[in-house]
């Protein structure tokens, strides 16, 4: 556990009719504003730990970059929470462009509901992996061994990064998205090939998660959680295999189940 | 239960080693893109319900508006998921503003982190509000006893608009922040007088939320989740009391105690 991840504070305790003043662990929230080209870009709330790869995964998670040698230098002003990116091309702000709702003429039928970027950056999969039953409830237990208390104390989450038989990289952050995100930095920055990849994750899959995971471009996505309809029907589309409740013995395959070996 | 808040779909299950193919309730994700005097403003993704309160929270939240009056007409389309809202004033649309970091010159002395249009709306509270410790046990147990088996399978929020003694409206939603919104904009909508009420909340109180619950207004914020350290802070400054925690005859206080009565 990364000592900037919590603070020790003094909290009042009502427990069982008592009440005491004691030192409790409380997570830390952390302000970063993003800086391009000198431009202000964003502003993420996170978790202190893994920011350069929270950085890099989050501009491309934005469809601001494709690789990380996109990004010629960054600095980081830890104090102040503040980061510099500088890009090799140019770039201009346009916030109506990045979060501007694709409305797509086949409502209903799929594909119903993109931002813009997304529908140039998250890819239909072409993973052949698979992973069997048990390797699913043992990637999970994994991920989650080292951190059960502090998950359930100070409810951040993780994601990691899994082959079917081993996790590779564990990372934490109050908010589900920057979690993930900084895998996509991890993976960009040391050139993982991610396609054989499987992601487990902590928290519920929503449409924006799964569409995380396709942009990182893994073929199996894992969570403890339940996913929501909008991300099942995109599963679907981009051939993605989602496992939700992997809770002891079980879980719940919500898309293209052939991935998933049972005995 | 609403019935567009969850929907019915064929999953796999795996549990102690067998596979069937059952029915189970999935929770609903439903994009809504507000328009502002016919320009695109923003898109929640959301739980489809009380979604007029839902838009007038979020623009109140959003500081685009202080009262309901403000607002001159609104119509939704619920099948295509897009709300078009007409204000008496004029309206540029200008995200650069809206969420745009306020960086104060006193970094690390509270007030650290604002967007600037939260320095305009959020209020030190007033409230001369007490409440016991009793009562703060009870409007838990009251706000989740309906919605404990979908809260768990689901992964949605709840959050709830209380006196000290009763519960007034209760709303749900698979965002924290948009179930918060939701009852701002019943708080709105019938004008009712917030300073003396509580909010309680099934989820963490980031500094977000707890900025929200001073737009809205309230002097005690409770959950049964943990705060940030942010949240924290800004309670402080803010005169708001963050109880968190409340679990079965437990809870802890973080700031300002002297609004709950201990036995």
């Amino acid at each position: 556990m990364n000592s900037k991840m919590r603070i020790n504070q003094k909290i009042v305790k009502f427990s069982a009719g008592m009440v005491n003043e004691i030192e409790d662990y409380i997570v830390t929230e952390y302000p970063l504003t993003i800086f391009i080209n000198g431009q202000e870009f964003a502003t993420l709330v996170c978790t202190p730990s893994d920011m350069r790869e929270l950085i890099f995964g989050f501009l491309a998670s934005e469809g601001v970059i494709r690789f990380a040698d996109e990004i010629v230098s960054m600095s980081i002003d830890e104090a102040k929470g503040l980061a510099y990116v500088d890009l090799t091309a140019d770039f201009t702000t346009s916030q109506q462009f990045y979060s501007k709702r694709f409305i797509g003429s086949c409502c209903g039928k799929g594909r119903q509901f993109y931002f813009q970027n997304d529908t140039k950056t998250a890819k239909t999969s072409t993973s052949k992996t698979t992973i069997t039953a048990e390797q699913c409830l043992k990637l999970m237990k994994d991920m989650q061994e080292d951190s059960v208390v502090f998950h359930e104390t100070g409810g951040v989450h993780n994601a990691a990064l899994c082959k079917p038989n081993e996790m590779i990289i564990k990372r934490t952050d109050i908010g589900r998205h920057n979690a993930l995100d900084k895998i996509y930095g991890y993976a960009l920055i040391s050139k993982t090939f991610v396609r054989d990849k499987i992601i487990v994750i902590s928290g519920r899959i929503s449409s924006e998660i799964l569409l995380k995971a396709a942009k990182i471009g893994v073929g199996i996505i894992l969570s403890k959680s339940a996913p929501t309809n909008l991300a099942i029907k995109l599963a679907e589309e981009l051939n993605i295999t989602v496992v939700g409740f992997i809770r002891g013995h079980s879980f719940n395959v919500y898309s293209h189940s052939n991935r998933i070996k049972f005995p």
